[in-house]
């Protein structure tokens, strides 16, 4: 519910708009691995109690919500005129890469748009509703509204503050054992928390780890255990450009590699065509060169990354990383939400989750609020969010 | 539900038997913290749908769950000729502190028993339940017999294994973390899980911790957050007989105090001396002497600790002790179930859950399968049993 867009039915939406714009949001999930680095959107166009058409957000570049509900319309045969329009988020009204959808609302003589949330994007920001309402629609905003940010958070929070919504992948035994002492980590937890960690790589759009993970995991960082239309850009924080020329992540081409450094531009030059000579040869393989951290001469500025990721349009953040990264990236407050799977298991010693501390109260611990607690499989998956989430 | 107790109707329990025996469990709940050593259980008799009178296991050496309703159902001015009565564990059929209550309902004409359970007690087992067949009464066993079970895990424990039901408490930090490397603990979790804690406390008939937990944080082991018109006793391993004569446990007479050693008669009579000179005069200090670990020198023989334990009529014994002394038990093998409550918060380093490993690969580590988990205040309890929890 956004206070700059009252309505004289704002709060008072009946069970048909309810279920309605349920099935908007089932919609929208449905989008949930392919509209990067767009926003998943739901749509069901009603008239008279019968649903005329429904959509969701295709690929980047092809089409909204709107203009699929529309579509599915007229290939039933009915028009549009005077039915309600149910969106997850604000139908847009700037021309992207596709015409508004406010716009084609309006001409197609929609009555009324019932929209769970405003759309955060800058270029939007309730532009789209005023155009509906000058047009003599009537407009109301804020049903499911929860929901529909949950599943954009990551594109809320690009447009919100510039950056990603980062999320931190561990999966770890009972006692907190991401990894025992000689390196054995694989695997912890099962093979159904494995695939549920797949679900969430799917609809970020990107993944990153660092260096130390490449050289002792060599993973793949791509989508294996469910389908997807599209595979997440990989990211790799390698401060230094000491990523391994067979390291698995170059011989594959399915989606591109982003190297985070913060080596100087002459050193930087040569390792990177040592790597490219090295990469598969259509990997779409680039540098991000960044300021070392002040305070961490050597290492990126964690910070200044997540604004260059949000630059470059990434939305949800997947990290899979060691416990030095992780830390890193928590002490820099970078981190949104843990996604920690727990397996029913003590290993005693090893790495641990996040290295952090020494702290000398439990003041200075990190905080969180549990988000939501469900068995997958064999184990138990906790999500959680720090202090940063709200926003 | 048992083998050994055939019956035609056994298995067939209709709805009006269902919620009678509900309520015999709740009444057998609500004697959670007063019964020690004997078994919680709860007795509701019914005629024509009418309730006569209701009972639970009063402290031990008074009435059982059986005397306690045939008391009721005589305040209230009924006898119990031809009602049925619903019991959560069989009646009793020995001599021991009281009658056997299988005698009082024949006497009091009873028609039919549903007993939730067979009891497990070797000199029951059975012979309760067919001392009222021998009478005439019919009788149907096992509705709800995996409740009832759990309700006295701790009395089946020691009545089919000799040895009591272990539960280990232990509060963390999500990232497994009990105690920050300066040693400060208090307190990781809030005042809900400590609180929940105590109500572990109160149903457990003895508190078990280490010479090193009261070194460090010199506790009292005994119930406050929750009302309990018993204490359970306190257990110290104290394998040398080091117990600072200042300890708080010396200190309070309000239950008996067991000191378990591993020392050497002649040298352990001045020392435990000492520690009588210095508690306070009430106090029922008794000392435990074990063997030492064969596999630990100086360290008691925890396998051997647990049938003493059962020896001296104890069901359910809570644990709460330090990282040493908690690998040492599950290295042992002789914990049934984790009590665990995790904080929403990252510690990063410290002491652990329990000094286990360094183990070379994942399927050294124990395994433990999930029983609940719930949240508690801000915190998430954990409760996951270990395979030696199935007998």
């Amino acid at each position: 519910m956004n206070a700059s867009n009252p309505s004289p039915s704002q709060g008072s939406f009946d069970a048909q708009d309810q279920r309605h714009m349920r099935r908007a949001l089932d919609l929208a999930r449905g989008a949930m691995y392919r509209t990067s680095p767009n926003p998943r959107v739901g749509c069901v166009l009603v008239r008279d109690g019968q649903v005329l058409g429904e959509g969701a957000t295709q690929a980047a570049g092809q089409d909204h919500a709107e203009v699929q509900a529309v579509k599915q319309a007229w290939e039933r045969g009915h028009d549009v005129q005077r039915a309600t329009a149910y969106v997850t988020l604000e139908p847009c009204s700037h021309h992207g890469r596709t015409p508004p959808c406010a716009d084609l609302l309006v001409t197609q003589g929609v009555a009324r748009v019932v929209a769970a949330m405003v759309d955060p994007n800058p270029q939007v920001a309730g532009q789209g509703l005023q155009r509906l309402r000058d047009a003599g629609i009537a407009v109301d905003v804020g049903l499911f509204a929860d929901e529909a940010r949950e599943i954009n958070l990551g594109f809320v929070s690009r447009m919100v503050r510039g950056t990603p919504w980062v999320r931190l992948k561990v999966a770890a035994s009972l006692d907190g054992v991401t990894a025992l002492p000689n390196g054995v980590s694989q695997w912890i937890t099962g093979e159904a928390a494995r695939a549920d960690g797949h679900h969430w790589r799917a609809r970020a759009c990107a993944v990153l780890t660092g260096l130390g993970t490449v050289r002792a995991d060599d993973p793949q960082l791509n989508v294996r255990a469910v389908q997807t239309p599209r595979q997440p850009i990989r990211i790799v924080i390698d401060s230094r450009l000491e990523c391994p020329p067979t390291a698995r992540l170059l011989q594959s081409a399915e989606s591109p590699l982003w190297i985070v450094h913060a080596v100087p531009p002459e050193l930087a030059a040569p390792r990177l065509d040592a790597l490219r000579h090295a990469a598969t040869p259509k990997l779409d393989l680039q540098a991000i060169a960044l300021p070392a951290d002040p305070d961490k001469p050597g290492k990126n500025d964690l910070r200044a990354l997540m604004q260059v990721l949000g630059q470059r349009g990434i939305n949800e953040l997947h990290c899979e990383a060691g416990e030095k990264l992780n830390g890193s990236m928590l002490r820099a407050g970078v981190v949104d939400e843990l996604l920690l799977y727990l397996a029913p298991q003590l290993l005693g010693e090893g790495a641990g989750l996040a290295a952090l501390g020494p702290y000398l109260s439990l003041s200075e611990g990190l905080r969180l609020r549990w988000h939501a607690v469900d068995p997958v499989g064999d184990d138990l998956r906790i999500l959680a969010r720090f202090p940063s989430a709200s926003f």
